[in-house]
């Protein structure tokens, strides 16, 4: 939209991700990994002295007290940020996004998108009035071997889907983490902070990203049967369904955070009436074709057999691992490559999750709440 | 009950499993396997020329056109069988069973254990009115590993259980075999033979029974979404449940026989307040132990450290890989011990699935079928 | 030559193998798997009690105080056996085949096939000089995804070899075991009853076969570094080679019996002009077949698309995992089915390991402790 | 020594590396990552139109015909670069590192450090008279789980190491790529570019990094056999070796670019008196530890019973993949830290391999074609 972005990295600023968050620094290092874009500005967290000692520590140029005082004064600079990253607590991604938005920044925001399904709604009303990249960071599709999954069911190999299975457990709350000053701990537990949905929001709909982004189905209906296992716990921290989409095909969708023993297990399985596939996010750089009669195949992230869009996510040659950052930092590939485009009048070219994604996130949650409230009952997912 | 077996080898008939049924081989070599019984005499067709072929092919002392005939002239002999097998397909199950165990001889039978729920409630009542072994064939319980993963959760080492993953899909009637010749595939989807159920007698209840064998938990109720996905088929064959336990737990179970690339994928997930555990049927001798915060566990067949019981069911040293025939074998090894038992005036000491276990399987399969057609809702598993 | 063998079970008889001992209760499995031979009688032991109660535990019909009475009677009954089993030390390998072949009975024998190269050569014209059976249970070539690797070879699908690495790595003899009461280790490692090798001649063997089997190269020159980590010991317990093949292609093979937490690690590498593959006996049903530039493709146990030879090895449908008994009782199964090609004065067709396979395990054993003794140098496998 | 650094990212420059390079843009990416540096300057090619596209693609501040010039004119800006990238084909390597630190600039260079043992006999010499930091980039050992690996060695878990397996296998130059237009294969299989060695030079020594790193030992003794499988080809393509370590363990090495299918698959175990230990590249999150008679243990990177060091390794929580970019970058962030100590005043702590580390690899390479060239026989590490 006419600033002049064509021989320089981009200037970004984040709000929230100061010191100890996990997050915050993914976001760093995958806005960054391609040298297309710099972090320069933040207003890292509500708490003035950690927001100044975090900044520092990022040898960021601006630290600001408050992200509406951070929007304002990039906004007004001749070398003001491109872009903002969203990186707190789920009840503030609106209310930053809008406020950045509103004066004319680029938005990329941490899932899910909103507090509340109203909120998703005003954002994508506000996201479509405006002429700018707002990118939501699902960033398990991200990977090349999950691109390459989407591509395989576009191009028919799987044939018609009937069955889908995807999982996502992990244990890091079998105990109640909140209780004992983990802070991530203490608001993804927290309703004020997180919304309707503790495991669900903060894992279920990287799941329901995850299917939806590779089979091109959506989820018709759900019954769900939330479960909330660790005494004096507030919101749900293990949830299973049963799903039904839109072509005829049947689903499973678990998460937990009680799973004793794992770390942060993602994977999906598809059926078709041609072939399945299978893939782990801790393995991430493998995935399995599975051929009815036929030897399954072992497909690995940036063969020459792969497609041209999952070569594209990939950065090294075959057997060199890539990761979380990497997939991460693809979302943000696209999203920068979107903005530059915008910025020299160009349309965007998409790829990565947006706030249709975010409305769709936020919609599955209160519908799987909903579902699991009226006694695991099925649920149509529409608005 | 007399007869003299100290010395010798026990002598088996079997009913069914002629010439190119698979489940008929498994049972005489998982019978024969220990050396502790040979099989002698058979009812192997209802075509009394395959029947005839069959018993040559296995050099069978005896061969009979019908079953009745095998269960009187073979209770007349004084070197007539000491128990039977009863590998016909299902509608037979409790005919077979039932003409045997009515002139005093033992019985392993195939799974599911009968034609209906309603049978199954009169088999159980014949069988505790004899002084018989009746053992039923869910021989994935006879796995080392499976035996190792009952004893760690009954030595509380996963806690309180609170979720439970079981899986059994295959591919193999993706396409309509039935209507091609495939024998097998032809019963298996013909009500007349077959029950109420498809993939969920034939699969489903397997599931079922390692799930409540492992965590030594009732299922207490289900939501089943059963479907049928190849057209013209008359069963189903694929389902996905929601299942909750007596004790509170939760559960998926899904089952699929159109679950492209497939083979005979069984595997089963438990976590509980202290640990999980993994077992995949396809790798048996592996079973993973997870302990959070603490090293995953490879625990494998006949090391050192696995638990008496499940020593007792390996047969080689660590690293020579045990199959499908030796955990079948495992179920007879059980059977024939509880046969000599008996027939000493012993009390059988069991270890093997019974009719209980049946009744439970067919129990499932009612309930499965009852909450699918009510629209994939709640129903409890009680009689 | 002329036994009515056609419609009965073959008889055997079993050398060694009494209480205690795994390969005897291994051999009998795999002779009687398939239903086509029983044993009937034994010399178990040398120490009479024990070799009466081994053949009791096994209901045997005729238990024998030598296997000189044993050959010499069973060979003048009608219904004496129709083969040995040879499951002693190595130092009893050849006499008692030679006892058995001389009285004209077919013989399946443990491996090493002698004591020394000298007797195996004997051994080689001795068989020459007879109608009569001998086979040699280099058992791993028994597994359907070992037969399917040689056909892959054979094809042409690897093209022209050029790399082989094979691995045979135990940890059972990583402490002093045959100081302690353990029988197996006291004879492995006594030189009185192995022979010069330990591992070499224990698991070696089984490394250098597996590898001539599969690429159809004979061992061109070795370069062996054999190692006896534990103090005390008079035999190698570990061992290292380069190895040049006649075609050009190079290998290295290792074994070990002191590899701390290997259980029975056999694998091998193959590495072609077009293509590679690996196969691990401890995952026996699966063999990678990696193309350059393709998806490595997973070949499992009897699937449509292996090779006849390799289906004709398996015995269940795919995902019904085949283990140690089932590739043992393979070369049975090829043995037995030979000697009743001869009975019926048909032609052998053998498969099986051969007394010429014996001998090149002998040749190999001689030649690897030759160039370790010189100090690791180059030697040629060469009578 | 003496520039301010404190408080803003260090500036970095490259030579080599340009487009189309694949190790340019590792190392790019790998020194920017933790935000602690940003590469502002390059002589990013021979050919100036492609060194200018270069830089300006990577957006940098200044870019240079030679890198002569370069540290020249950046050693007297006051804004000059701290230290320097060297990406070049290995005959460069010491020319450029040289003229570096002949003009006070810090150094990371890729592997192998030189192009014989003469030069890095002298690269050594003139690093000790500098105070000055070089770290050389056998990136592996970046891998959190070959630290714990180092560990566990240390701790005295695995106790005294008697066996070693190391494993280094591609496929990218099975055929002849360097006559049909690729650069690197082209450099790669060049004795004018690459030195004495191909593939042990290019990945062998990252093998002997590897193994010499983990188990704290050197290897005293080598037997290596080279071959060249390519037709045409100058240097070797394949190579396997036998390893006598210092304390009296033995070894095995192996490394190939013709092995087909094979990625970049990097292995290692080490069995020792007490426990082993499996670890493989393409799976870099995961290390096995095996103890006899114990369930192998599964460890995995940034676990909580990881080693502190491990931890210092790892970005992210356990199950969010680490790749081969955060190894890399995990040099450059302890070379970092050390070019601030130095510039602080303070004594370095390394942790990183160092010109020590180059001169090792050097005289593996010259020791392993001297035994090749011998016939494959043994030859002493030594200088």
């Amino acid at each position: 939209m006419g600033r002049d972005v064509a021989n320089r990295r981009l200037r970004a600023g984040i709000v929230g991700g100061g010191k100890g968050s996990f997050i915050g620094a993914v976001h760093r290092v995958a806005a960054e990994l391609d040298g297309q874009a710099q972090v320069v500005a933040g207003a890292m967290s509500t708490d003035p002295q950690r927001a100044e000692e975090s900044a520092k520590a990022w040898f960021l140029d601006r630290s600001y007290a408050s992200f509406e005082e951070m929007a304002e004064k990039e906004a007004s600079r001749p070398d003001g940020i491109d872009f903002v990253i969203v990186a707190t607590p789920n009840h503030m991604h609106y209310p930053v996004a809008k406020a950045f938005l509103q004066h004319g920044i680029h938005v990329v925001s941490d899932k899910p998108m909103s507090f509340s399904l109203e909120q998703a709604q005003e954002e994508v009303a506000l996201v479509e009035s405006k002429n700018l990249i707002f990118a939501l960071t699902h960033n398990y599709t991200g990977y090349p071997m999950v691109r390459q999954a989407r591509d395989l069911v576009r191009s028919g190999a799987l044939g018609e889907i009937r069955k889908v299975i995807v999982e996502y457990i992990q244990d890091w709350l079998m105990e109640p983490q909140e209780q004992s000053g983990n802070k991530q701990a203490a608001w993804r537990t927290d309703p004020t902070k997180s919304g309707i949905a503790g495991c669900v929001g903060d894992i279920g709909t990287h799941g329901e990203n995850l299917l939806e982004f590779i089979t091109g189905q959506k989820i018709a209906s759900l019954s769900a049967d939330l479960s909330t296992f660790v005494p004096g716990r507030q919101l749900d921290d293990d949830a299973n369904m049963l799903l039904r989409l839109e072509n005829g095909a049947k689903g499973l969708l678990t998460c937990s955070q009680i799973a004793a023993g794992e770390e942060n297990n993602l994977n999906i399985r598809v059926y078709g009436t041609r072939a399945g596939l299978e893939w782990h996010q801790m393995e991430p750089n493998t995935l399995l074709f599975k051929q009815p009669g036929q030897p399954t195949q072992i497909y690995r992230t940036n063969a020459p057999y792969t497609s041209e869009e999952a070569r594209a996510a990939a950065r090294t040659p075959g057997g060199h691992p890539e990761g979380f950052y990497e997939a991460f930092a693809n979302i943000y590939r696209m999203a920068i490559a979107d903005i530059r485009r915008v910025e020299s009048g160009e349309k965007p070219l998409g790829g990565y999750p947006t706030v249709y994604d975010g409305l769709r996130g936020m919609l599955f949650i209160t519908k799987a709440v909903e579902s699991s409230q009226k006694g695991a009952t099925w649920v149509d997912m529409k608005l």
